[in-house]
């Protein structure tokens, strides 16, 4: 047995998510075909960092896999990138060791989510979430000072379970507006781990922000709600990237 | 009866190409469709400045409609953009003369070529030809030279019709390397008109040249030839956008 760390990107807009599911098609489930048939037949789990929603897309998503037979890593690149559709791509595959873990060895994950304030573009519909006013840039970026450090973000998850640790610490947050065209605003997250939604959750009310709707400082009394009902809505899934993944 | 001219962008990944045709899903299809309902339903016309084949998308393409119902221009777009599909979009809608014609009053059109020669992305699968080594740029924007001016282009055309015309005039290219990404590749292409597969059967021939094949000087004697045989394959369809029209 020989376990491979492997770093790819998919276009989420064709998958029900990356989390195999019966019946549906899933990032995991063509992952998990593709290395069945490399692997003699013999089925093999893919044990990626986390989920996406459906959707989402990943720049740089990774994931540990064990393969019965011996293959050179650029040679299982290759190999699986034939056998995968379009819309997965293998970037690299590396040896690692056999304690390894795709997921429990994660120390930090970035995110980035873009924003179209501009006229809306066909050619972009599944890529950019399309915001048709205009936002206050500068109140967002102050709101998201806000949300850095460690914090229980259950506002902004939406878990029915009480006991779930909903504690996290995001390192690092930036707000870009491109040079070429200011209609559109990138914003990163770097932080130890996500709870589900809860970047679009955060994006949701920092679009509420931009609207005027909130003040920068109302993140600070709302982290402390300690309740979902009080954020915003969430914000759509197409301007999601898992961008990287941090062993 | 009023005339409209209307310029809308559309991602041409699901269509079967622009003009319609029965039981096959087309932008003139889906277009038509739209304007039947709001023109109490009565058929309507679209008349494109030209077509576009299966794959090829327009950042500004141009038609006009006549409707049988007075509607304000702002309006017009509004309603069209709430009946059409997610993949095309009215950038806007202008009152023009009963004498204009979207395809007969054509005086100028650009297409856009997108190449990357970097790692496929499997997020611009449909919008950009994936050519996975180096090309010789200089050697590319050299050739382009050549291909400027008024020149008869049987050569990069598959027509059998010996007595077609395929005299046209090329005012203008460019080939552009992205700062951010030098891997991507842009070549612009202005010009009084296009016959169908032309700046495909161009690009081919420009890939030739860029992997060192061809010399630029070699598409003189290529032009001189007028046989399509003679040129270098046609070049894929996501990769070219309709970027303008002008009348």
């Amino acid at each position: 047995m020989v376990r491979y760390l492997i770093t790819f990107s998919y276009d989420g807009s064709g998958f029900n998510g990356y989390q195999r599911q019966p019946k549906l098609r899933t990032v995991q489930g063509e992952l998990e075909k593709a290395l069945k048939k490399l692997n003699d037949d013999k089925k093999v789990e893919v044990h990626a960092s986390g989920r996406t929603d459906k959707g989402v897309h990943a720049i740089n998503q990774k994931a540990h896999i064990d393969l019965d037979i011996t293959i050179n890593e650029d040679k299982l690149k290759m190999a699986l990138n034939s056998l995968l559709p379009e819309d997965i791509y293998i970037k690299s595959a590396e040896i690692v060791s056999d304690t390894f873990h795709g997921r429990y060895n994660v120390k930090a994950k970035e995110y980035m989510y873009l924003i179209n304030t501009g006229e809306y573009n066909p050619l972009e519909r599944n890529y950019v979430y399309q915001y048709n006013k205009s936002l206050d840039i500068v109140e967002m970026e102050r709101a998201l000072k806000y949300l850095e450090g460690e914090h229980d973000f259950r506002s902004f998850v939406c878990t029915q379970d009480e006991k779930e640790n909903c504690v996290r610490t995001i390192t690092q947050t930036n707000l870009i507006r491109d040079l070429k065209d200011p209609n559109k605003i990138t914003i990163l997250f770097l932080g130890t781990g996500f709870l589900r939604y809860m970047i679009r959750n955060m994006i949701g009310t920092l679009i509420k922000i931009g609207e005027g709707k909130m003040k920068a400082e109302d993140i600070i009394p709302l982290i402390d709600k300690k309740d979902r009902e009080a954020a915003a809505p969430t914000a759509a899934a197409e301007g999601l990237y898992l961008r990287n993944v941090f062993y």
